[in-house]
């Protein structure tokens, strides 16, 4: 190993601790949307621990915030970061383990006066969870060039607030061009936010690269009526197609196995009573594959089976896109360190896609990345009930901390 | 045919439409929900027309309203009437038909001066459509001592309100008894809310009687988690469950056949979220049958369904009964007498059972009853579109005149 060099695990908890007091909900939670008063103030919190440890912050025009540490020579830096927006009822490590580990490189580094070649940049990225603005990952995304400003200001989020509007309420429209910093390597730990590790008894996820995403909104229109005087062929149910349609995404993720997945996550149903025929129902289809020929052919597979179903039902089946990213493989060099590296500590690890998307997938247009995975007890995220165990923290952020150390380096 | 009598369906029509302006939605539809300020307004209105027309105006403690016109003997009087709550998106016809086509026999007995040996009563029935109280028929049902007065007054609204406290706020907590007055016999004059007398051509619905009612509350409680990172055999996805709930119900019904329906109405899912697994869902399932014994094993099918499902899925289900009926059959005269008039008005009819709830079936507990049904245009009712032509209208209301005359004289 190039150092014996580790991170202070109190002093990144105690940080941990600390953001998660702002916007605190109960059960030891966080809700944090996005360009909220609360994420805000955990915005103003993470500037502040920038500037303690002497980064020079630089905000982009999507609100991205960047804290620089300067290199031995003025090059490609190596960043690393990740979101500290939370989901509504979030956990405390989603996103903020990323950037706190990131601080807590950057304080390390100076506990003993190291200054790296290369540069060292943390990044903290606008809405990574797209739980009140589309897409998820959209601060990235645009960093990476990926969605233009003028669109990602527009967005309008689920309480009618314009994205452009809220940045500049909260003081976070920048003046930096984003995407003006292009790293020379991209890496970031996160918790995996799903089972996998804890079940098989290993520490470290050396993550391949992350699933493609396919999210529609699928609107069935039918026909209103009484429950009890509309005899059953005369219906023209959106519930009952809705609920067919949820059973179909199981049925086809069934068939095809391997790392196909499909959720309906949301359903809401019209005019939503007892002893009424629903007339409309709008559902969401989430579909994931890390390959995306089978991707593609989950989704020709689900529109074809829509139309049948409309036919078959006699309900009017429309489609709108809400988001869609191909699969992104990570650099094999870098998944290939955090592998090494892993060895190297003695921690079980294995190779693994990320199920859930990240700001890595979007670093991955601009340089090479990678992502540590640390494991999440009971599989749990996007829930105050989020935990991974102390040892299992300091142990992803000494390896980001070597990764770090010898890409800078 | 006894009398050579006809109502008036100019003045029929005139109230039906003034009627419908109290609580008017858009479309041409009404929404006044049992008790609210616009039931309070519609309800003002009939007892104003009651007065007008020399009836005596006695409210229940239940808030049932009965206009009592005097006959030549102080016995049981013939009753008619309906309701006239409405669901939150209802059509005028629906409830108000059989009120205000009981207050057009009235006028037409007052027209030609004519007084039947017994009484003849207008009765307009609490909360008969169970959009805003459980249970549906609850005015009736407590009149034919179905229901405890006390537990009535205490039912809560979807609003949160008391059911005694809105009674007392809108002036209609009587001081008679439920169920004071026992009719020789009732007949209540309502729209089909089906589909079925104009798909056959027929105008007059001779009803035998109304089918068993079942209503199930299902509570699915899985574990919420990411969508993308929890593979897809270790998910207890309590939306998954909900919908393969809503399609067994439609396997059942089909399997069954015969009158056997079933719908999914309502349908609420946790945290509703694309990129989460549910955590929970809540549905509403409605199941009716004409038959007694169909009806007990389709739900023994289904509760054995759920018991699969909860293994299967790992989830856990409960369910709460929100109501139950048995099927009532109507007195064969009555019934008879319906299909003779229609005859003698040379309308084509059938016998038929009713597919919804109607205050009638509470009322069959007390005396012999009957119901006469005109046709729906498109099936359509709880909805702003309900329509029944008014020939078809007047046809129903000669037909109930004329049984009012039989039976009263």
């Amino acid at each position: 190993m190039k150092s014996d060099l580790r991170i202070n695990a109190d002093r990144l908890h105690q940080r941990l601790g600390e953001l998660a007091q702002i916007g605190a909900i109960d059960g030891g939670g966080v809700a944090r949307l996005a360009l909220t008063d609360a994420d805000k103030a955990g915005r103003d919190q993470v500037v502040r621990w920038m500037k303690d440890l002497g980064l020079e912050v630089t905000i982009d025009a999507i609100g991205n915030i960047i804290g620089l540490r300067k290199g031995r020579e003025d090059i490609a830096p190596v960043m690393t970061g990740s979101h500290i927006d939370t989901v509504r009822t979030g956990g405390r490590y989603d996103g903020n383990l990323g950037v706190l580990a990131g601080l807590e490189v950057c304080a390390r580094l100076n506990d003993i006066n190291h200054v790296t070649r290369r540069p060292f940049a943390v990044a903290v990225f606008t809405n990574e969870e797209g739980a009140r603005f589309h897409p998820d990952c959209l601060g990235s995304l645009v960093y990476a060039g990926g969605m233009s400003l003028a669109d990602a200001l527009a967005e309008k989020a689920i309480d009618g607030a314009i994205l452009g509007d809220e940045l500049s309420r909260i003081g976070y429209a920048g003046a930096a061009q984003p995407g003006w910093l292009k790293p020379h390597a991209f890496l970031e730990l996160h918790i995996e936010q799903g089972p996998i590790l804890e079940a098989e008894n290993l520490i470290i996820g050396a993550v391949e690269g992350v699933q493609g995403i396919s999210w529609t909104e699928v609107t069935i229109q039918g026909v209103s009526n009484h429950a009890g005087t509309t005899p059953m062929h005369m219906r023209r149910d959106a519930g009952y197609a809705a609920a067919a349609i949820s059973v179909f995404v199981r049925q086809l993720v069934s068939e095809m196995g391997g790392n196909q997945k499909g959720t309906v996550g949301r359903v809401e149903q019209f005019p939503n009573l007892v002893n009424v025929v629903a007339s409309r129902a709008v559902i969401t289809v989430d579909l994931r594959n890390t390959d995306e020929a089978l991707l593609q052919q989950a989704e020709a597979r689900f529109h074809a089976h829509l139309r049948e179903l409309a036919q078959q039902e006699r309900v009017e089946i429309t489609t709108r896109p809400l988001a869609r990213f191909e699969p992104v493989d990570f650099a094999p060099h870098m998944i290939g360190m955090v592998e090494r590296l892993a060895g190297e500590f003695k921690l079980p690890c294995k190779r693994m896609p990320s199920g859930a998307g990240h700001d890595a997938q979007m670093m991955a247009r601009l340089c090479d990345t990678g992502m540590i995975f640390v494991p999440s007890v009971n599989g749990l995220s996007h829930n105050v009930k989020e935990f991974t165990k102390p040892e299992d923290i300091a142990a992803g952020a000494n390896i980001l901390l070597q990764m770090v150390m010898e890409l800078a380096d």
